[in-house]
């Protein structure tokens, strides 16, 4: 036979043990905090209907970086000839997009306002490149139906206390708001359009810098002088853009002001004094219609966690108008900073505290008997599954660090005895079978 | 905005709160279960390089169910000019071919032998039916590198006790080989690959019947009345096909029969007195060598779980010849008879145990104080995120069934007090703010 290739495609992962151990844990500590505010799992279909994906702004960006599935049999034939699409489907390429549509056909059936977390992969046909992955999980907590701050700060919380609760520290709140930043496009008197251009520009910032904000934005319009000074200010953040300045701007400015005061006066409260305004702040998407943050770290370019407030998503999927709030942990990057620290835990409910080498084909039923019967009392216990060499079985032992070796071969079975090994110590002891269970037993649980 | 559709693609779910509460606690369940064996969790990639996918018999039928990804941009457009495949990727159909080249690419950091498994969802464009699905789970559970018969003691008392832990009683381990089947198609003077064939035939048995067995196979060579009579008792079971007659046919078949008795007796032994030889037990993938087993419910049609020895699969990959052997758990049948059932602990782990009402936006930061400190206690608290009419922020309680609501006023704040109701007595008492926390962690504790 010949070879194939041994590897998964270009920017895509297989995980394994130790790193699809932290995963497994990690996804599901995230969920008891998520649970522990009193949000409700879902999940949805990793697949959607390009028509959904591709709905009428929902994707922004990431509407070009979809995986469409081929059309199959005398459709794909069809399509071919007909110089049709030849995908109806494709993969989802985030989780707040199906779970608008989740929400629009599910609203009759749940609590009002229904506070979802779902947890799970997402597809992007990006370039791969190092930290970029065509397949990565998101870890999204929404709030549907609930329009006062409460929403923000129930999500943005929830959030935080992964971190807290991971010993990440020194995670920084940054709180904008699009009201905010739409009345700053009317009051310097750059029209709708250009505006929205000019904030994707100025959520380039890091990375092209103050002048090249204004050189994009200068592409689209000339610019007046006041404009240019207006723009560089909100990038810089001077204190021209201070939350008092916004409050002058109108009553909806106003209005937005007084919630992000009150928001941030709440988190501080909350004990997260690390959480400050940034008019600079702009996230991505296209659907955000007031609060915005994202969770970053002194250590760490790029954001932590993100998300924001989106009153008019629904209305996509026919709902009516209904506010919703929601944020989104950038999971990689939270599996990146725990392998740093290591996650003990996980690998320690990956690994047996009892091994059962196979002295002799006839002791398979003895051995199998006994290991039942650990695990029964909620013992993890590895048995060899051949009479191989005991050298090899001991070295399988030793490598996935197993503390305990109970032995029972055919002299011992026949004294009701079993022999036990402490791997740490090197020390080996004798006792009788009927006691076996119960001194393992409480070995392990001691350790 | 027009209105787009808000349902998931044919074939494809989405699982609601309560099924995906399940689905979560079953997939957690089984997780430790599989580690209570001394598995080890791996991840491998959702999308794989067709060439993998579409590897020299590795997936048998299911390569022509394969959802195949659209190539993109230029190199698109070069297909389609040059009639090429339009398609390079696709997604997993199950995770058995995944493993093995998970296995070619990591054997070198892997202990061995390797006792792996993997649960997730894998994908069949398949025609949607009834029970049938587009996108479903696997919960697969191998030993890769062990001969003997205790890889398939380990995997399937694995297997077996996810049922008996969920109190599912009554399921039946079908167990063949084969070798056994091999050596009878050699017997009656059937080619080998007329034989293959007519193992299809009667891997379709349920569906078709003896009579249609032999007419199948009738189809593809003319069979002697001694061939017929031969494929009716082994379609039937008759004692023409018991092991001692097997052990009649041959070195190999002597060597299968004698394993299957060890196996079948260490099963019983083990208790699993349900467990017998099904001569008639086929199962559909080419790869298998030896062993092949499935559990199946007297209730129910199909199988619940099954697999079987695979020594050479791991050759395509260009791994050394390796023996292998594994199965998998029917996730999605599992799924519906523990919904007839009931899960209690998946629900209640998604149930908040305390409410806070929110009377008034000045109350939001001294009742998200409280509600954070009893999650530090380890409860699960939910606050209605607006001040919103009492009444519906109190059915919101009941119909997410909460047992405890904490009223605090703006009046019982003044006086450092708190009100708590039981739900279920709908008594309300009245208690000092200082003796709040304790005494819910009590209640709660209590239930």
């Amino acid at each position: 036979m010949s070879k194939i290739s041994v590897l998964p495609p270009s920017g895509f992962r297989d995980f394994p043990p130790k790193e699809a151990a932290t995963r497994a844990w990690l996804v599901d500590r995230i969920s008891q905090l998520y649970r522990a505010h009193g949000f409700l799992p879902i999940s949805t279909s990793a697949v959607e209907n390009l028509s959904t994906l591709q709905g009428k702004g929902g994707g922004g960006d990431n509407e070009k970086l979809i995986f469409r599935l081929l059309k199959r049999g005398e459709e794909l034939e069809r399509a071919l000839e007909a110089h049709q699409e030849l995908a109806d489907l494709g993969l989802r390429f985030d989780l707040t997009l199906p779970l608008a549509r989740f929400f629009a056909k599910h609203r009759g059936e749940l609590p009002r306002p229904a506070k979802i977390f779902q947890i799970g992969p997402v597809w992007r046909a990006d370039r791969p490149q190092k930290g970029r992955f065509r397949e990565f999980f998101q870890c999204d907590v929404d709030i549907i139906g609930a329009q006062e701050i409460g929403a923000e700060l129930d999500c943005i919380t929830a959030i935080l206390e992964v971190f807290g609760t991971l010993g990440i520290t020194g995670v920084e709140v940054h709180l904008n708001d699009r009201r905010l930043l739409s009345a700053l496009g009317r009051k310097i008197g750059i029209p709708d359009s250009i505006w929205t251009k000019a904030l994707i520009s100025l959520d380039k910032l890091d990375k092209i810098g103050v002048d090249g904000v204004i050189a994009e934005i200068g592409g689209h319009m000339s610019l007046s002088k006041e404009q240019s000074q207006a723009i560089a200010q909100l990038a810089k953040g001077g204190k021209e853009t201070s939350l008092d300045f916004f409050r002058t701007l109108g009553e909806e400015a106003a209005t937005a002001a007084g919630d992000m005061q009150g928001l941030l006066e709440l988190l501080q409260a909350s004990g997260h004094t690390n959480a400050v305004f940034n008019p600079s702040l702009v996230r991505g998407q296209d659907y955000y219609t007031g609060t915005i943050f994202e969770l970053r770290h002194p250590n760490l370019s790029g954001s932590l966690a993100g998300g924001g407030r989106y009153n008019r998503l629904l209305e996509i999927f026919g709902a009516e108008s209904t506010p919703a709030f929601g944020g989104s942990i950038g999971f990689e990057r939270l599996v990146l900073l725990l392998q740093e620290k290591g996650v003990a835990d996980a690998e320690q409910i990956s690994r047996p505290q009892v091994f059962f080498p196979l002295l002799a084909p006839a002791l398979r039923g003895p051995v199998t008997e006994l290991a039942a019967k650990l695990r029964a009392k909620g013992l993890r216990v590895d048995v060899y599954p051949d009479a191989a060499k005991l050298k090899n079985q001991f070295k399988y032992a030793d490598d996935r660090q197993i503390p305990y070796t109970a032995i029972l071969g055919e002299n011992e079975l026949a004294q009701r005895q079993i022999k036990v090994k402490d791997m740490r110590s090197a020390t080996e002891s004798a006792m009788p079978l009927d006691e076996f269970l119960q001194r393992m037993e409480q070995l392990c649980r001691n350790q």
